[in-house]
């Protein structure tokens, strides 16, 4: 048995993780302090544009957000493993926070949010298990339905 | 006189900690990460139901939502002592970070997050002195009208 | 060549750190934990007074959002600076979350946060380099159109 390390993981799920975005203002994508790796808050990249862009509860419906956090969360990981020079000197995940842009009268926001969660776990298996704050704002940059903001412990 | 253990203080002041909540999705209540105790944004429940659903300014007033605050910070507590196993490994709160649930014309954010934090120093004394940010935003998951993530120091 | 130092970098650019504000609740504007500095989300105060209070893409420009945003960095760094004893104890610059008070179809959040990132990279040069995360909400205390939360490193 075993544990699979993260690229084995997902390569058995089919999951790529994509060339990091480039940051869009004076602030860098990742930071690592002593063991632990900071990523900057992600939107729902794919190949440069945001997927299902809008507010959701209005434009958008929960399940298209549960994919937008998927994205994101994806590039958290990407932006992250990038930075430590391979997914496995990765050690999983501490904390994700999540920003989803909504109505004020959306109700699925966890739902939403386990989107980000559920690919934190397929990628990292039990030390993917996070700590999560699920929040719903008003508006998030470039019409983005989510940001998500992780942070990964690093090996040592 | 000396310095009472969070475990004296409670007694004290009749402050019970639930048992921690279960999770409602891929994540965890707490995790440990060296001496950081990281704990998921807790909302305002007490015994399975969200206290004064609904949202500031709006349906309730700043005292209903500083008692929520109290008791999503409790439950922050009792969270993170579960994890560590006992409060008075608990070495002290590093920081809250408080969702405020709002009307945009809700003027009394600082009022209600008040509730949080000082429970938190009713609880640890000096060491339960934190930084914290308080956030006016739309909605929160299951109608809550705060969360509260808070992050702890452990006894080493 | 060689770096300079922060003190040295903000007396080339005329940047002066205020007094740090006082906490207006049970919490503290400053928490060491470790080598790390963690700072209360500071608002927009300039002599005990918001700058631009309102809402941003309501009463507010982007400008007036960037400028606010500049000054509740430098309020971060203030306060950080009179924790350590001195700017030139600090060794960078982790994390920077802005919460950004907006209309709900507010599109310059990332232009307004680059007030805050970018004088935190004209005080710390490299070092400064952050993660951030944007985030358009409700309302912030005081009317305060920005609220950025900033995590340090700390020299050891």
């Amino acid at each position: 048995m075993g544990t699979l390390l993260p690229s084995a993981r997902m390569r058995e799920r089919g999951i790529r993780l994509p060339e990091p975005a480039s940051p869009v203002g004076a602030y860098t994508q990742v930071k690592v302090h002593g063991d632990l790796v900071f990523v900057t808050g992600q939107l729902a990249f794919v190949d440069g544009d945001i997927v299902h862009p809008g507010l959701l509860g209005r434009e958008l419906t929960a399940a298209e957000g549960a994919e937008a956090a998927r994205v994101a969360a994806i590039n958290a990981v990407a932006a992250a493993a990038h930075e430590v020079g391979d997914p496995d000197h990765l050690d999983g995940v501490v904390q994700a926070v999540g920003y989803l842009a909504c109505s004020q009268d959306f109700a699925d926001l966890s739902f939403v949010m386990n989107g980000a969660s559920e690919v934190l776990v397929e990628i990292f298996g039990e030390s993917g298990v996070h700590t999560r704050s699920t929040v719903g704002v008003g508006v998030l940059p470039l019409s983005s339905p989510v940001e998500i903001q992780v942070t990964f412990a690093r090996s040592v």
